[in-house]
């Protein structure tokens, strides 16, 4: 079972790439669906789960060491079962035992299968903010580029924030991925096919040495 | 014309990489080489511009706004002028037209060719201590993989260092390569091979849109 993760700066196009990869190899594809399965498993909201597990939503309470007011108490449990269930959703997929690609989530720092591997995709700052400009949502119509720009940094900030709760090593650090692809110059569908043969490589060479 | 510039950790296995790659794409190959030439023009010690544009030897020198004690100034304008002169060893280089993969020396930040692929070579500490272990000089002969580690980490914060004084977008930032590659799990010439699939496709692209 080949197992890819995805990890991404927020606007690099890491999504579509993930995407498409797994397309082109003919794996599995798990993005939504992982803050789906957890949300229903855990009976809670998906958009809260995703803010939990993406942009480090628990940062946000207001954690005070020995305090014991159940509120606090209640927000951090809530956000552990998250995290604990998250690993279980991982576990069950890696159970299923089909080759998938992974997008996000942190789910590099869950998973431990031989044959993984692991990808950050980035793109420098300007090429950022043009996808994001072309992707807006009708409530950002009005949002300049200078405000897009520090919108970006914010998510990738918390991005940073998140994968420190789960891992020591860093995000986005080199030494913690296979392969760190910058999309700036390409089109997402022609680096997939280039990142889709490096994979199979990758595959290849862990393969022989099981 | 296409350059490939690798910059690379210490103990990588980039250099290796690097001259592997030039191999199989039948580009020319520098490293040393830069230095030698710039020894040479400069009529100075290899060593000297070694240590100078690898290691941050300037760094060292007591720096001191207002100073004008003549060693001080000497040295600066040795260092400035090693600088300038491998801006012009590189534009020699690239006059010359030829296909050339160049390892190290901050390259990158001095060369701005249309037809360009920025790589950047890591690996994880482990694996990095494991090369170096195996390549010892007769005077490290006694060197503990402790004491390596200490070195790696130190010839690294040195390259962080000079080559913030070329360019402010950081070593080792992923932003600013097109592609990193961590060669833990490999050989190196087996992703060499790789990386040589990778740097056509990179150039079949960069040549259609001029």
């Amino acid at each position: 079972m080949k197992i890819i993760t995805v990890s991404r700066q927020f606007g690099s196009g890491g999504r579509e790439l993930g995407r498409k990869l797994a397309e082109k190899l003919g794996f599995d594809y798990y993005d939504q669906e992982i803050i789906k399965m957890i949300a229903n498993n855990k009976e809670l909201d998906a958009d809260y789960v995703e803010k939990t597990l993406e942009e480090g939503g628990w940062q946000t309470a207001p954690l005070s060491y020995g305090c014991s007011l159940d509120g606090v108490v209640a927000v951090q449990n809530i956000q552990t079962d998250i995290i604990a269930e998250e690993q279980r959703v991982l576990d069950e997929i890696a159970r299923l035992g089909r080759d998938c690609v992974v997008v996000g989530r942190n789910a590099d720092a869950f998973l431990c299968q031989e044959q993984l591997l692991k990808i950050f995709v980035c793109a420098t700052i300007n090429s950022r903010v043009d996808r994001c400009m072309k992707h807006l949502r009708p409530e950002e119509k009005n949002l300049t580029r200078k405000k897009m720009e520090r919108k970006i940094r914010k998510v990738d900030r918390n991005r940073v924030r998140t994968a420190e709760f789960f891992s020591e090593s860093g995000w986005g650090n080199p030494e913690n991925y296979n392969v760190v692809v910058n999309t700036t110059g390409w089109e997402i569908d022609e680096l997939s096919s280039v990142v889709a043969e490096f994979s199979n490589k990758w595959f290849d060479k862990t393969e022989k040495k099981q």
